[in-house]
Protein backbone atom coordinates (compact mmCIF):
# COMPACT_ATOMS: atom_id res chain seq x y z
CA UNK A 1 0.00 0.00 0.00
CA UNK A 2 1.63 2.64 1.36
CA UNK A 3 4.72 2.07 0.14
CA UNK A 4 8.00 3.39 1.60
CA UNK A 5 11.66 3.36 2.07
CA UNK A 6 13.80 5.00 4.60
CA UNK A 7 17.31 5.59 4.84
CA UNK A 8 19.00 7.05 7.73
CA UNK A 9 21.51 10.09 6.97
CA UNK A 10 23.91 11.79 9.00
CA UNK A 11 24.73 15.44 8.47
CA UNK A 12 28.39 15.89 8.57
CA UNK A 13 30.80 18.98 8.08
CA UNK A 14 30.95 18.98 4.71
CA UNK A 15 27.20 19.10 4.07
CA UNK A 16 26.61 22.55 6.10
CA UNK A 17 27.61 26.34 5.51
CA UNK A 18 28.99 29.57 6.92
CA UNK A 19 25.03 29.90 7.89
CA UNK A 20 26.02 26.79 10.44
CA UNK A 21 22.85 24.75 8.78
CA UNK A 22 23.09 22.73 5.61
CA UNK A 23 23.40 24.09 2.28
CA UNK A 24 20.11 24.22 0.67
CA UNK A 25 21.60 22.08 -2.30
CA UNK A 26 22.87 19.44 -0.64
CA UNK A 27 19.09 17.98 0.69
CA UNK A 28 19.01 17.10 -3.00
CA UNK A 29 21.85 14.82 -2.64
CA UNK A 30 20.60 13.14 0.86
CA UNK A 31 17.59 12.36 -1.52
CA UNK A 32 19.08 11.14 -4.21
CA UNK A 33 21.09 8.59 -1.92
CA UNK A 34 17.39 7.49 -0.34
CA UNK A 35 16.14 7.19 -4.07
CA UNK A 36 19.53 4.60 -5.09
CA UNK A 37 19.27 2.55 -1.50
CA UNK A 38 15.85 2.09 -2.48
CA UNK A 39 16.73 0.49 -5.58
CA UNK A 40 19.64 -1.36 -3.80
CA UNK A 41 17.04 -2.66 -1.14
CA UNK A 42 15.30 -3.96 -4.11
CA UNK A 43 18.36 -5.53 -5.32
CA UNK A 44 18.46 -3.61 -8.71
CA UNK A 45 22.30 -2.45 -9.08
CA UNK A 46 21.77 0.72 -11.03
CA UNK A 47 25.52 1.19 -11.73
CA UNK A 48 25.32 -2.01 -14.05
CA UNK A 49 22.17 -0.54 -16.09
CA UNK A 50 24.18 1.86 -16.60
CA UNK A 51 26.60 0.09 -18.40
CA UNK A 52 23.50 -1.64 -20.34
CA UNK A 53 22.56 2.44 -21.49
CA UNK A 54 19.56 2.33 -18.82
CA UNK A 55 19.94 5.83 -17.09
CA UNK A 56 17.42 7.88 -14.62
CA UNK A 57 18.18 11.66 -14.85
CA UNK A 58 15.98 14.30 -12.42
CA UNK A 59 14.23 16.12 -14.79
CA UNK A 60 12.66 18.36 -12.37
CA UNK A 61 12.61 19.10 -8.45
CA UNK A 62 10.45 21.01 -6.33
CA UNK A 63 11.58 21.09 -2.75
CA UNK A 64 10.23 23.17 0.58
CA UNK A 65 12.61 24.00 3.14
CA UNK A 66 11.22 23.81 6.39
CA UNK A 67 13.60 24.40 9.22
CA UNK A 68 17.26 24.34 8.99
CA UNK A 69 19.27 20.62 9.87
CA UNK A 70 22.92 21.18 11.70
CA UNK A 71 25.92 19.43 11.78
CA UNK A 72 25.64 15.89 13.72
CA UNK A 73 21.76 15.83 13.04
CA UNK A 74 20.59 12.09 12.65
CA UNK A 75 18.14 12.20 9.94
CA UNK A 76 16.49 10.42 7.55
CA UNK A 77 14.83 10.23 4.13
CA UNK A 78 11.70 9.10 3.42
CA UNK A 79 10.91 8.09 -0.14
CA UNK A 80 7.58 7.23 -1.82
CA UNK A 81 5.89 7.02 -5.53
CA UNK A 82 3.44 10.17 -5.52
CA UNK A 83 3.57 9.29 -9.62
CA UNK A 84 4.06 7.43 -12.63
CA UNK A 85 4.13 6.82 -15.97
CA UNK A 86 6.02 4.29 -18.32
CA UNK A 87 9.02 6.28 -18.29
CA UNK A 88 9.18 8.06 -15.24
CA UNK A 89 8.43 8.20 -11.26
CA UNK A 90 7.55 10.92 -9.22
CA UNK A 91 8.99 10.91 -5.90
CA UNK A 92 7.62 12.20 -2.78
CA UNK A 93 10.59 12.47 -0.27
CA UNK A 94 10.85 14.12 3.03
CA UNK A 95 13.89 14.82 5.05
CA UNK A 96 12.79 14.51 8.50
CA UNK A 97 14.44 13.82 12.39
CA UNK A 98 15.52 10.34 12.73
CA UNK A 99 14.30 10.07 16.64
CA UNK A 100 11.04 12.14 16.56
CA UNK A 101 9.61 11.66 13.29
CA UNK A 102 8.11 15.09 13.48
CA UNK A 103 10.21 17.31 12.55
CA UNK A 104 10.43 17.51 9.02
CA UNK A 105 13.74 19.98 7.21
CA UNK A 106 12.64 19.66 3.78
CA UNK A 107 9.96 18.17 1.43
CA UNK A 108 10.32 17.40 -2.33
CA UNK A 109 8.76 16.30 -5.55
CA UNK A 110 11.51 14.21 -7.64
CA UNK A 111 10.83 13.62 -11.05
CA UNK A 112 13.30 11.34 -12.24
CA UNK A 113 12.50 10.21 -16.16
CA UNK A 114 14.56 7.01 -17.25
CA UNK A 115 16.32 6.89 -20.78
CA UNK A 116 18.50 5.13 -22.91
CA UNK A 117 22.02 6.11 -23.93
CA UNK A 118 20.84 8.65 -26.17
CA UNK A 119 18.82 10.55 -23.49
CA UNK A 120 15.91 9.57 -24.90
CA UNK A 121 12.53 7.77 -22.86
CA UNK A 122 12.18 4.60 -22.52
CA UNK A 123 10.60 2.15 -20.38
CA UNK A 124 11.23 1.62 -16.76
CA UNK A 125 12.61 -2.12 -16.42
CA UNK A 126 9.71 -4.10 -14.70
CA UNK A 127 11.98 -5.29 -11.62
CA UNK A 128 11.58 -1.57 -11.09
CA UNK A 129 8.86 -0.62 -11.45
CA UNK A 130 6.95 -3.33 -9.65
CA UNK A 131 9.35 -3.86 -6.96
CA UNK A 132 8.93 0.18 -6.11
CA UNK A 133 5.27 -0.32 -6.12
CA UNK A 134 4.49 -3.85 -4.33
CA UNK A 135 7.15 -3.50 -1.77
CA UNK A 136 6.49 -4.37 1.56
CA UNK B 1 12.72 47.16 -17.06
CA UNK B 2 13.56 43.63 -17.69
CA UNK B 3 16.08 43.85 -15.07
CA UNK B 4 18.23 40.75 -15.19
CA UNK B 5 22.02 39.97 -14.11
CA UNK B 6 24.11 37.64 -16.18
CA UNK B 7 26.81 35.56 -14.47
CA UNK B 8 29.06 33.70 -16.37
CA UNK B 9 30.06 30.15 -14.96
CA UNK B 10 32.28 27.31 -16.64
CA UNK B 11 31.49 23.80 -15.81
CA UNK B 12 34.48 21.69 -13.83
CA UNK B 13 35.09 18.45 -13.07
CA UNK B 14 33.96 18.64 -9.18
CA UNK B 15 30.61 19.67 -10.94
CA UNK B 16 29.59 16.21 -13.36
CA UNK B 17 28.83 13.09 -11.78
CA UNK B 18 29.40 9.13 -13.66
CA UNK B 19 27.14 10.17 -15.94
CA UNK B 20 29.35 12.53 -17.80
CA UNK B 21 26.90 15.55 -16.99
CA UNK B 22 26.79 17.95 -14.29
CA UNK B 23 25.34 16.45 -10.97
CA UNK B 24 21.27 17.79 -10.72
CA UNK B 25 21.79 19.38 -7.30
CA UNK B 26 25.01 21.25 -8.66
CA UNK B 27 22.78 23.84 -10.82
CA UNK B 28 21.46 25.19 -7.59
CA UNK B 29 25.10 25.78 -6.67
CA UNK B 30 25.59 27.74 -10.18
CA UNK B 31 22.31 29.62 -9.35
CA UNK B 32 23.19 30.65 -5.82
CA UNK B 33 26.24 31.94 -7.58
CA UNK B 34 24.03 34.21 -9.69
CA UNK B 35 22.08 35.77 -6.93
CA UNK B 36 25.12 36.60 -4.88
CA UNK B 37 27.31 37.89 -7.61
CA UNK B 38 23.66 40.11 -8.00
CA UNK B 39 24.50 41.42 -4.83
CA UNK B 40 28.01 42.05 -5.21
CA UNK B 41 27.56 44.23 -8.54
CA UNK B 42 24.92 46.31 -6.75
CA UNK B 43 27.89 46.98 -3.96
CA UNK B 44 26.48 44.69 -1.18
CA UNK B 45 28.40 42.69 0.67
CA UNK B 46 26.07 40.15 2.21
CA UNK B 47 28.95 38.74 4.25
CA UNK B 48 28.63 41.43 6.41
CA UNK B 49 24.96 41.45 6.73
CA UNK B 50 25.35 38.31 7.76
CA UNK B 51 27.51 39.19 10.75
CA UNK B 52 24.85 42.19 11.29
CA UNK B 53 22.03 39.47 11.51
CA UNK B 54 20.67 40.15 8.24
CA UNK B 55 20.67 36.40 6.31
CA UNK B 56 19.01 35.14 3.90
CA UNK B 57 17.75 31.32 3.37
CA UNK B 58 16.42 29.48 0.54
CA UNK B 59 12.49 28.27 1.17
CA UNK B 60 11.71 26.87 -1.77
CA UNK B 61 13.01 25.70 -5.31
CA UNK B 62 11.73 24.55 -8.38
CA UNK B 63 13.79 23.31 -11.16
CA UNK B 64 13.62 21.85 -14.61
CA UNK B 65 15.78 20.38 -16.14
CA UNK B 66 15.98 20.13 -19.44
CA UNK B 67 19.16 19.26 -21.55
CA UNK B 68 22.66 18.09 -19.85
CA UNK B 69 25.89 20.34 -19.69
CA UNK B 70 29.79 18.86 -19.65
CA UNK B 71 32.72 19.54 -18.79
CA UNK B 72 34.33 22.30 -19.36
CA UNK B 73 31.17 23.65 -21.17
CA UNK B 74 30.58 27.67 -20.57
CA UNK B 75 27.56 28.68 -19.41
CA UNK B 76 25.75 31.65 -17.61
CA UNK B 77 23.14 32.50 -15.10
CA UNK B 78 20.55 34.58 -16.30
CA UNK B 79 18.51 36.06 -13.01
CA UNK B 80 15.59 37.96 -12.72
CA UNK B 81 12.78 38.58 -9.71
CA UNK B 82 9.68 37.05 -10.69
CA UNK B 83 7.57 37.53 -7.39
CA UNK B 84 8.62 39.85 -4.26
CA UNK B 85 7.47 41.44 -0.83
CA UNK B 86 8.83 42.82 1.99
CA UNK B 87 10.32 39.68 2.81
CA UNK B 88 11.32 37.69 0.25
CA UNK B 89 12.32 37.63 -3.19
CA UNK B 90 11.32 35.02 -5.75
CA UNK B 91 14.26 34.63 -8.30
CA UNK B 92 13.66 33.24 -12.29
CA UNK B 93 16.79 31.83 -13.17
CA UNK B 94 18.50 29.78 -16.42
CA UNK B 95 21.07 28.37 -16.90
CA UNK B 96 22.05 28.71 -20.54
CA UNK B 97 25.06 27.63 -22.96
CA UNK B 98 27.27 31.47 -22.99
CA UNK B 99 27.94 31.80 -26.68
CA UNK B 100 24.81 30.62 -28.19
CA UNK B 101 22.40 32.20 -25.16
CA UNK B 102 20.03 29.75 -27.27
CA UNK B 103 20.63 26.17 -25.34
CA UNK B 104 18.98 26.43 -22.17
CA UNK B 105 20.13 23.55 -19.55
CA UNK B 106 17.96 24.07 -16.14
CA UNK B 107 15.52 26.82 -15.07
CA UNK B 108 14.32 27.65 -11.73
CA UNK B 109 12.26 29.68 -9.43
CA UNK B 110 14.06 30.22 -6.11
CA UNK B 111 12.71 31.75 -3.15
CA UNK B 112 14.43 33.46 -0.70
CA UNK B 113 13.28 34.86 2.45
CA UNK B 114 15.69 37.48 4.51
CA UNK B 115 15.44 36.60 7.86
CA UNK B 116 16.71 37.74 11.03
CA UNK B 117 19.68 35.93 14.04
CA UNK B 118 16.48 33.94 15.24
CA UNK B 119 15.19 33.09 11.53
CA UNK B 120 12.26 34.94 11.68
CA UNK B 121 11.53 36.82 8.50
CA UNK B 122 12.22 40.50 8.02
CA UNK B 123 12.38 43.05 5.96
CA UNK B 124 14.61 43.05 3.08
CA UNK B 125 16.90 46.30 3.57
CA UNK B 126 16.35 48.59 1.26
CA UNK B 127 19.68 48.89 -0.60
CA UNK B 128 19.13 45.29 -1.92
CA UNK B 129 15.38 45.72 -2.60
CA UNK B 130 15.60 48.94 -4.75
CA UNK B 131 18.79 47.71 -6.24
CA UNK B 132 17.49 44.84 -7.73
CA UNK B 133 14.81 45.73 -9.32
CA UNK B 134 15.78 49.09 -10.54
CA UNK B 135 19.24 47.87 -12.20
CA UNK B 136 20.04 49.54 -15.23
CA UNK C 1 47.06 -0.56 21.17
CA UNK C 2 45.90 -0.47 17.83
CA UNK C 3 43.18 1.30 18.45
CA UNK C 4 41.41 2.34 15.17
CA UNK C 5 37.93 3.16 14.46
CA UNK C 6 36.13 2.04 11.45
CA UNK C 7 33.42 4.15 9.57
CA UNK C 8 31.38 2.02 6.42
CA UNK C 9 30.60 4.54 4.00
CA UNK C 10 28.90 3.97 0.41
CA UNK C 11 29.30 5.81 -2.78
CA UNK C 12 26.58 7.42 -4.09
CA UNK C 13 26.41 9.70 -7.65
CA UNK C 14 27.10 13.00 -5.78
CA UNK C 15 30.54 11.86 -4.81
CA UNK C 16 31.43 10.14 -8.60
CA UNK C 17 32.81 12.48 -11.29
CA UNK C 18 33.05 12.23 -15.39
CA UNK C 19 35.30 9.57 -15.33
CA UNK C 20 33.00 7.33 -13.65
CA UNK C 21 35.41 7.15 -10.52
CA UNK C 22 35.03 9.31 -7.02
CA UNK C 23 36.25 12.74 -7.43
CA UNK C 24 40.00 12.75 -5.42
CA UNK C 25 38.90 15.57 -3.33
CA UNK C 26 35.66 13.51 -2.14
CA UNK C 27 37.80 11.01 -0.34
CA UNK C 28 38.46 14.10 2.07
CA UNK C 29 35.39 13.98 3.12
CA UNK C 30 34.87 10.37 4.05
CA UNK C 31 38.01 10.66 6.06
CA UNK C 32 35.85 13.63 8.14
CA UNK C 33 33.53 11.66 8.44
CA UNK C 34 35.59 8.77 9.77
CA UNK C 35 36.99 11.22 12.44
CA UNK C 36 33.83 12.87 13.66
CA UNK C 37 31.60 9.43 13.68
CA UNK C 38 35.02 8.49 15.87
CA UNK C 39 34.34 11.20 18.16
CA UNK C 40 30.56 10.57 18.00
CA UNK C 41 31.37 7.17 19.17
CA UNK C 42 33.43 8.29 22.50
CA UNK C 43 30.07 10.04 23.09
CA UNK C 44 31.75 13.51 22.11
CA UNK C 45 29.40 15.86 20.83
CA UNK C 46 31.69 18.17 18.58
CA UNK C 47 28.73 20.29 17.34
CA UNK C 48 28.82 21.72 21.47
CA UNK C 49 32.47 22.02 21.76
CA UNK C 50 31.97 24.25 18.52
CA UNK C 51 30.05 26.73 20.87
CA UNK C 52 32.06 26.78 23.23
CA UNK C 53 34.46 28.00 21.14
CA UNK C 54 36.58 24.53 20.47
CA UNK C 55 37.31 23.60 17.10
CA UNK C 56 39.56 21.62 14.95
CA UNK C 57 40.81 22.68 11.77
CA UNK C 58 42.73 20.51 9.24
CA UNK C 59 46.16 22.19 8.75
CA UNK C 60 47.75 18.71 6.27
CA UNK C 61 46.87 16.62 4.78
CA UNK C 62 49.03 13.80 2.74
CA UNK C 63 46.77 11.86 0.47
CA UNK C 64 48.18 8.97 -1.59
CA UNK C 65 45.24 8.02 -4.62
CA UNK C 66 45.99 4.23 -5.32
CA UNK C 67 42.37 2.40 -6.75
CA UNK C 68 39.66 4.65 -8.32
CA UNK C 69 36.09 3.52 -6.24
CA UNK C 70 33.09 3.61 -7.98
CA UNK C 71 29.43 4.18 -7.78
CA UNK C 72 27.71 1.75 -5.28
CA UNK C 73 31.21 0.22 -3.89
CA UNK C 74 31.39 0.13 -0.15
CA UNK C 75 33.95 1.23 1.41
CA UNK C 76 35.59 1.68 5.09
CA UNK C 77 37.07 4.26 6.53
CA UNK C 78 39.47 3.03 8.81
CA UNK C 79 41.26 5.65 11.34
CA UNK C 80 43.96 5.84 13.50
CA UNK C 81 46.06 8.06 15.39
CA UNK C 82 49.64 8.11 13.72
CA UNK C 83 51.27 11.11 15.95
CA UNK C 84 49.83 14.18 18.72
CA UNK C 85 51.08 16.43 20.55
CA UNK C 86 49.70 18.56 23.20
CA UNK C 87 47.02 20.52 20.42
CA UNK C 88 46.98 18.29 17.34
CA UNK C 89 46.82 15.16 16.06
CA UNK C 90 47.76 13.31 13.38
CA UNK C 91 45.60 10.70 11.86
CA UNK C 92 46.56 7.81 9.74
CA UNK C 93 43.37 7.22 7.58
CA UNK C 94 42.59 4.55 4.67
CA UNK C 95 39.86 3.95 2.75
CA UNK C 96 39.11 0.13 1.65
CA UNK C 97 36.75 -2.57 0.57
CA UNK C 98 33.90 -2.91 3.05
CA UNK C 99 33.82 -6.51 1.86
CA UNK C 100 37.75 -8.04 1.38
CA UNK C 101 39.44 -4.99 3.74
CA UNK C 102 42.30 -5.82 0.95
CA UNK C 103 42.02 -3.62 -1.72
CA UNK C 104 42.84 -0.08 -0.52
CA UNK C 105 41.53 3.03 -2.50
CA UNK C 106 43.60 6.30 -0.77
CA UNK C 107 45.73 6.51 2.06
CA UNK C 108 46.26 9.64 4.27
CA UNK C 109 47.85 11.46 6.95
CA UNK C 110 45.46 14.26 8.18
CA UNK C 111 46.91 16.91 11.03
CA UNK C 112 43.97 18.39 12.83
CA UNK C 113 44.80 21.65 15.30
CA UNK C 114 42.71 22.23 18.12
CA UNK C 115 41.96 26.04 17.82
CA UNK C 116 40.05 28.50 20.18
CA UNK C 117 37.85 30.98 19.19
CA UNK C 118 40.87 33.36 17.38
CA UNK C 119 41.74 30.57 15.63
CA UNK C 120 44.99 30.08 17.86
CA UNK C 121 46.11 26.38 19.06
CA UNK C 122 44.97 25.21 22.89
CA UNK C 123 45.30 22.16 24.09
CA UNK C 124 42.73 18.80 22.78
CA UNK C 125 40.19 18.25 25.74
CA UNK C 126 40.98 14.73 27.63
CA UNK C 127 38.12 13.75 26.92
CA UNK C 128 39.04 13.21 23.23
CA UNK C 129 42.45 12.80 24.23
CA UNK C 130 42.53 9.99 26.16
CA UNK C 131 39.66 8.43 24.41
CA UNK C 132 40.94 8.03 21.02
CA UNK C 133 44.26 6.86 22.39
CA UNK C 134 42.48 4.03 24.66
CA UNK C 135 39.71 3.34 23.05
CA UNK C 136 39.25 -0.54 23.17
CA UNK D 1 61.41 30.65 -17.46
CA UNK D 2 58.81 30.69 -14.28
CA UNK D 3 56.02 29.74 -15.99
CA UNK D 4 52.70 29.76 -14.05
CA UNK D 5 49.35 30.15 -14.74
CA UNK D 6 46.82 32.21 -12.22
CA UNK D 7 43.00 31.19 -12.08
CA UNK D 8 41.46 34.07 -9.89
CA UNK D 9 38.94 32.24 -7.75
CA UNK D 10 35.55 33.81 -5.65
CA UNK D 11 34.30 31.80 -2.58
CA UNK D 12 30.81 31.15 -2.88
CA UNK D 13 28.40 30.02 0.31
CA UNK D 14 28.75 26.23 -1.72
CA UNK D 15 32.27 26.21 -0.27
CA UNK D 16 32.67 27.28 2.80
CA UNK D 17 31.24 25.28 6.56
CA UNK D 18 29.74 26.12 9.49
CA UNK D 19 33.22 27.14 11.05
CA UNK D 20 32.50 30.24 8.17
CA UNK D 21 35.74 29.63 6.37
CA UNK D 22 35.83 26.97 3.15
CA UNK D 23 35.52 23.70 3.72
CA UNK D 24 39.49 22.10 3.87
CA UNK D 25 38.38 19.86 0.74
CA UNK D 26 37.17 22.22 -1.19
CA UNK D 27 40.71 23.83 -1.58
CA UNK D 28 41.41 21.05 -3.87
CA UNK D 29 38.67 21.72 -6.63
CA UNK D 30 40.15 25.26 -6.64
CA UNK D 31 43.34 23.74 -7.60
CA UNK D 32 41.66 21.21 -9.61
CA UNK D 33 40.27 24.69 -11.70
CA UNK D 34 43.79 25.91 -12.04
CA UNK D 35 44.94 22.67 -13.73
CA UNK D 36 42.31 22.62 -16.13
CA UNK D 37 42.06 26.38 -16.44
CA UNK D 38 45.92 26.24 -17.85
CA UNK D 39 44.76 23.47 -20.66
CA UNK D 40 42.22 25.68 -21.85
CA UNK D 41 44.51 28.49 -22.00
CA UNK D 42 47.03 26.67 -24.02
CA UNK D 43 43.88 25.51 -26.27
CA UNK D 44 43.99 21.27 -25.07
CA UNK D 45 39.85 20.57 -24.68
CA UNK D 46 40.92 17.93 -22.38
CA UNK D 47 37.09 16.63 -22.48
CA UNK D 48 38.29 15.60 -26.13
CA UNK D 49 40.92 13.96 -24.80
CA UNK D 50 39.02 11.99 -22.43
CA UNK D 51 36.60 10.67 -25.65
CA UNK D 52 39.76 9.31 -26.94
CA UNK D 53 41.17 7.59 -23.78
CA UNK D 54 43.64 10.22 -22.35
CA UNK D 55 42.74 10.98 -18.61
CA UNK D 56 44.44 12.48 -16.03
CA UNK D 57 44.18 11.25 -12.57
CA UNK D 58 45.47 12.66 -9.20
CA UNK D 59 47.78 9.72 -7.47
CA UNK D 60 48.84 12.06 -4.45
CA UNK D 61 48.02 15.63 -3.06
CA UNK D 62 49.94 17.05 -0.27
CA UNK D 63 48.08 19.79 0.63
CA UNK D 64 49.05 22.64 3.73
CA UNK D 65 46.22 24.87 5.20
CA UNK D 66 48.01 28.16 6.31
CA UNK D 67 44.96 30.80 7.05
CA UNK D 68 41.13 30.31 6.34
CA UNK D 69 39.32 31.94 3.49
CA UNK D 70 35.99 33.44 4.04
CA UNK D 71 32.84 33.71 1.85
CA UNK D 72 33.35 36.31 -1.03
CA UNK D 73 36.73 36.20 -0.45
CA UNK D 74 38.48 36.96 -4.01
CA UNK D 75 41.20 34.65 -4.35
CA UNK D 76 43.61 33.57 -7.20
CA UNK D 77 45.30 29.72 -8.03
CA UNK D 78 48.54 29.77 -8.62
CA UNK D 79 49.83 26.87 -10.92
CA UNK D 80 53.54 26.19 -11.61
CA UNK D 81 55.31 22.76 -12.25
CA UNK D 82 57.57 21.08 -9.58
CA UNK D 83 58.48 18.11 -11.33
CA UNK D 84 57.83 15.75 -14.04
CA UNK D 85 58.72 13.05 -16.31
CA UNK D 86 56.83 11.26 -19.14
CA UNK D 87 53.83 9.81 -17.59
CA UNK D 88 53.46 12.76 -14.95
CA UNK D 89 52.99 16.38 -13.86
CA UNK D 90 53.36 17.17 -10.22
CA UNK D 91 52.05 20.56 -10.30
CA UNK D 92 53.37 23.03 -7.19
CA UNK D 93 49.54 24.90 -6.52
CA UNK D 94 49.02 28.38 -3.81
CA UNK D 95 45.70 29.35 -3.10
CA UNK D 96 46.35 33.34 -2.25
CA UNK D 97 44.31 36.54 -2.06
CA UNK D 98 43.75 38.52 -5.66
CA UNK D 99 43.99 41.92 -4.15
CA UNK D 100 47.61 42.01 -2.04
CA UNK D 101 48.72 38.12 -3.49
CA UNK D 102 50.85 38.40 0.22
CA UNK D 103 48.03 36.15 2.05
CA UNK D 104 48.12 32.62 1.38
CA UNK D 105 45.85 30.53 2.67
CA UNK D 106 46.50 27.47 1.05
CA UNK D 107 50.10 25.57 -0.88
CA UNK D 108 49.88 22.33 -2.32
CA UNK D 109 52.09 19.39 -4.39
CA UNK D 110 49.55 17.62 -6.49
CA UNK D 111 50.69 14.64 -8.70
CA UNK D 112 49.05 14.07 -11.81
CA UNK D 113 49.30 10.96 -13.63
CA UNK D 114 47.93 10.53 -17.55
CA UNK D 115 46.48 7.42 -18.27
CA UNK D 116 44.92 5.18 -20.79
CA UNK D 117 41.13 3.98 -20.91
CA UNK D 118 42.57 0.77 -18.23
CA UNK D 119 44.17 3.31 -15.88
CA UNK D 120 47.93 2.28 -17.27
CA UNK D 121 49.88 5.59 -17.12
CA UNK D 122 50.85 6.64 -21.14
CA UNK D 123 52.84 9.63 -21.85
CA UNK D 124 51.42 12.70 -21.76
CA UNK D 125 50.67 14.17 -25.14
CA UNK D 126 53.64 17.21 -26.26
CA UNK D 127 50.88 19.65 -26.66
CA UNK D 128 50.31 19.71 -23.13
CA UNK D 129 54.09 18.72 -21.78
CA UNK D 130 55.52 21.49 -23.82
CA UNK D 131 52.93 23.79 -23.61
CA UNK D 132 53.13 23.86 -19.95
CA UNK D 133 56.71 24.48 -19.88
CA UNK D 134 57.40 26.86 -22.48
CA UNK D 135 54.14 29.19 -21.65
CA UNK D 136 55.00 32.76 -22.03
Amino acid sequence: MNNEFILPVQVFIEDTDMSGAVYHANYLNYMERGRTAWCNALGIRLEQWAYQGIHFVVRQAKVDYLVPAYWNDRLEVVSRIANRSYTYLEYQQQIRQQETKQRIFCEALIKVVCVNQQQKPRRIPAELAEGILSDN
